[in-house]
Parts: structure tokens; C-alpha cells; sequence
């Protein structure tokens, strides 16, 4: 439920004499994405998507965001392509928003998983990983497993509402997984954030396609397989929270069908697996004890990662995730 | 913020096959409507919008509402079309809910409402009533001046947290305003929600037209100038609640043009402003009072309305509205 400022017919129009996309048909705000405020925008050359970026996306980190789609773009991955307006610029201020226009990309995100979808999204991870090699900037994980102690130290005062005993168990798993975080695996421009509702398909003649990839602003430059940490997590668990291995299987295949895990990354996947669930854990639960009630933010339920973390916590070898 | 129901691939791709729309392209959830849940929808016929009509709709209102909309357009009246399936039904099931594909229109609604869109507003509303005048199926509106009472009462005892007073206020009001209504005008099929949301527009070679009306889930069968009491409501009043007589100028000269009103009418004006103020500050007010905290629903506040009404009882005279 995505608009958090909306966008006077003034300030649009004056916005959009600074590119040259034709006269304006349609704008409707659109109801997906949890950070920006994101329009679908109709003009007279053909369908756009407009983002506002809202207070959480650093200003100074959208050129490094946008160029990486460019760049990715370039070499075969389908994600939004940044319009630049007349100036050569895709970064401009709308209603005292920093805000770009970006393609629009056809297909729909599964609303149910299945595990033809997880073979063609690791089919598309790796081909991003290889996209992004040389793509020459760094950006820290801000996200990564240097902010977890601080993100459950914000927590603890306020964490066992959600649950008794919640952060406790939450400083227990830390301990175990911090002095087990892998330094020297391959590193990379990874997604970060890769659910399914940034996953498109296309089902076109009764063969599945992936249309394309989006929300690219939690990319960032860490270890390669922990982007397959996060879609283990977001992808291969049923809704009561049953790890399905076979998506799982099939995830890992797609992957290394383009780029085969090392020893190391195999070795490391439990681990992985185990951060990211406690990372979605940990910033979910930060947003549930600091949002306001009646605050017009989804509230995503933080326990969903608990019982994923507790899966990998007891799971703990590359075997029992698909390897 | 509307989407309350979302569809899965399966529910859509199945619901799909009842029509000859050509393959799934795109489905995005849409940030608008505040009663049912809208998506965009591309096929490879074109685009459409999906409706799943949510609780407060009454499923066997939607022939009467859908076939409204189909019989204005047929006498030039834009405003989505429902979309038959093989069957020759355009309204079916979805993800447990009825549902309905409409045409797209294009145009972007007033973020802010300048006189000239008044007077386009008043053209496509008196077209409106006179190509409704032989739809020949009454639907009594629920939300009229019977209604208002009765909905007092519902938030007598919790509709002071608003502001103190506020519901003997309303009393007063409403002794004055219900009396005082007329019964003799005339009568006919009205929008009863014509808000600058609902109302499209488009700028082509700096001319702007009016391209369509959407959201015909109030529409009922009561006088026609009330219709003109809720558009000197929601679009002749400024953000700091000053009216706007040039504007409300240009919307009964617009509606004029097409159809003339008659000295009842005239007359009326001012206590149908008056009406259309109360419906909907009692609307707010019952939601306001009976919105839990947390609820995914954005609460428009009362007051606003409070201040029209006061404005709308104080004026009391045709003039004083434009006339």
C-alpha cells in the first residue's frame, strides 16, 4: 500500500515538461511497495512507473541504485530502466521528493509459489550476480550482520511484547550465527530483498517466463550466496511455515545451472539461511514496537522469520536446504 | 488505499479463461477507492481495471450499478464499461468476493480543482442526468436524507470525542435542514459520490477535456440538484474551507448549459448543500467513531465537513452559492 505523498496536477505536469515522454493520459497511484510512493504513469510514448522516494532511501545512494539497474539492464537482466529527462538526468525533486521515472515492466509477481517459480528466479539470481561483477561501486550492506546487534539492542526493551522471551532467543541465535558469519566467500552487487512480489512471470502459450526483476533499493555489495539466503527464506516456505525442499532443490539448480556454488558458498548456505532469516526478524520486529498504531504502514508479522529461524537453526547443513 | 482482497495466480488466471481477453500481461493492486479493492489489469487485448466488490456493497446492487454504467456511455456519458465474459455475465466471483472487469479510461482526477474544471464538472454532470432519464430501474439512496437521524443516533455517544458538542450541533441541524427538504423536484439517476477523485481529465495541446466519470457504487435515484449540493461541496471549497464562488459559478453554469434548472430547483439549492454537507460529515463521523486503531483504513476527518455545513446553514441563500 504504497502513497505516501501524493502529487499536485501542477507539480506532475512541470515535472514532466523536463522529459520527453509526450503529453500525460493516465496516473494512478499504485498499491504495491512498502518504502516509496510508486504511479503508474500513462503519456503519449507508452507506460512508465514514478517514484517518489520516501524518507528510508538515502538520496545520496539513488545514483548508485539507478545506475546499477542501467548497468544490469545492459546485460540481460529485465528490471527498470531509468528515463533520463532532457538534461541527461533520471534524478529530479517532485513534491519535495527525490523522484525518477523508470520503464514499466509487464508480468505479475505469484501471489503463490511454486517450484517452477523458484527454478526460474534462481535461473535470474545468478544471472544477476554475473551481471553485476563488474558493475564498479561498492555499497555497504546496511542491512548486513554488523546492524543486527544494534537492530535487536533497539529492540530489547520492548521485543517481548511480541512474544515472552522473544529477545532472548534472539540474543542466543546471534551468538551462534555472528562467530559463524563467513568473511572470504565471493562477493558482489546482490538484490538483497528479492520476495516474490518483486519477482514478475509471464505465462505466455502455457510456458512460464520471469519477466523481471524490481525494487532494486536494498541492493547492496555482500556475499553472492547470501542473496540465496533471503530467497530460501522468502520463497521456499509453505504458509504454515513447512520448509518445502523441492523449491528449494529447484532454486539452488537454476542457480548454479548459471553460476555453480563453490565449496565455501555450499558450506556457508545454513549460515546464510540463518542471517537473513534473523535480519527479515529483526527489522520486521524494529517497525512493529516502533510503528504508531493507526500509522498507515503494513505491519509485517515478525514471527513468520522466527519459526524460519528456528527451521535453520536446527536444520544447520547444506544437505537439509536442497544441496 | 484499496486493495482488501488480494487474487492468486490461480483464482486469476481461472477467472481469466471466462473471457476473450487474450493472455495476462500485467496486474498491479491500485492505490484509489476507498470502498472496493482495484486492480490495473493488461491483457493482450488491452487494459482494463479488475474490481473485487468488498463488504459494504450489496452484491445484488451490482446489476442495477453496472448496468447504469453501460446505458450512460451507450448515450455518450464516458465512464468504465463492464466487460462481458463468454457467458455474456460481467459479473462473477473472485477470491470470494463479486467482481467485475471494466474498460480503462484514461485521464489523471484534480489533485487540485481549478475553476475550469467547475465548469467541465457541471456539463458532464446535467449530461449525466439526462442520459440517465430513461434507465427505467429505481434504487432508492440508502444514504439520504432517512438516513441521517438514524446515523446520528449511532454515534451519540461516542461522536463528541470528535469535538465537544458536535452532536447537539448536528441535532439543530438537522432540525433545520430536514423540514425544510423538498420532495417535489425533479428526480432521476444521480453519481451521489461525484468527487474530484472520481472525475477525469486530460490536457491535449493546452486544451483540457473532461475524459470520464468512475465510481458509480453511490449512485441512486433521488433529485437531480442534489447531485449539483454534493459537487458545491467537494469541489467549490478551498483547503482552508473558504468557499469558492467562482468556482461554484462555473459549476451551475456548466450544468446550466445542458440543463437548465427550474425555479424549485433554484430555490432548493441551498438546503440540498446543506443535506449533501451533513451525509457526508455523518458518513466520517460513523467511521471515524467505529474505525478501530490500527484498522488499514484511512479515516477522513469530520471537521471538514462540520465547517462546509456551518458555511452552507449561515449562506442560506441561492446567491450566495452562484446562482
Amino acid at each position: 500500500m504504497a502513497v505516501y505523498t501524493d502529487v499536485s496536477d501542477e507539480a506532475l505536469a512541470s515535472f514532466l515538461t523536463d522529459y520527453a515522454l509526450g503529453e500525460l493520459v493516465a496516473f494512478r497511484g499504485i498499491a504495491e511497495g512498502v518504502e516509496n510512493s510508486n504511479f503508474s504513469l500513462r503519456t503519449g510514448t507508452g507506460d512508465y512507473i514514478l517514484t517518489l522516494y520516501e524518507k528510508r532511501v538515502d538520496p545520496r545512494e539513488l545514483p548508485w541504485f539507478l545506475g546499477l539497474m542501467r548497468h544490469l539492464a545492459q546485460r540481460g537482466v529485465t528490471c527498470p530502466q531509468p528515463v533520463a529527462g532532457h538534461d541527461g538526468e533520471a534524478l529530479r525533486m517532485l513534491a519535495g521528493r527525490p523522484a525518477a521515472i523508470t520503464s514499466f515492466l509487464s508480468g505479475v509477481w505469484p501471489r503463490r509459489v511454486r517450484p517452477e517459480h523458484c527454478r526460474l528466479l534462481g535461473v535470474a539470481l545468478a544471472t544477476l550476480h554475473l551481471a553485476g561483477a563488474d558493475y564498479g561501486h561498492e555499497r555497504p550492506n546496511a542491512l548486513g550482520p554488523a546492524a543486527w546487534r544494534p537492530l535487536l539492542e533497539s529492540c530489547r526493551s520492548t521485543g517481548d511484547v511480541v512474544q515472552p522471551g522473544l529477545v532472548a532467543e534472539l540474543d542466543r541465535a546471534l551468538d551462534s550465527i555472528l562467530p559463524a558469519w563467513p568473511s572470504d566467500l565471493p562477493r558482489g552487487q546482490i538484490h538483497a530483498d528479492l520476495f516474490p512480489d518483486n519477482v514478475f512471470f509471464l505465462e505466455t502459450g502455457g510456458s512460464r517466463t520471469l519477466s523481471g526483476l524490481i525494487d532494486f533499493y536494498f541492493a547492496c555489495t555482500d556475499l553472492l550466496a547470501y542473496d540465496l539466503g533471503v530467497c530460501l527464506n522468502a520463497w521456499c516456505f509453505e504458509p504454515g511455515m513447512e520448509f518445502n525442499v523441492t523449491k528449494a532443490k529447484l532454486l539452488l539448480a537454476g542457480y548454479a545451472s548459471i553460476r555453480p556454488l563453490d565449496a565455501a558458498e555450499r558450506a556457508a548456505l545454513p549460515v546464510l539461511a540463518q542471517g537473513a532469516a534473523i535480519r527479515f526478524l529483526l527489522t520486521r520486529l524494529y517497525d512493529w514496537v516502533n510503528t504508531p498504531p493507526g500509522a498507515m504502514v503494513t505491519r509485517k508479522d515478525p514471527l513468520e522469520y522466527l519459526r524460519r529461524l528456528r527451521f535453520h537453526l536446527a536444520a544447520a547443513t547444506p544437505e537439509a536446504l536442497g544441496l
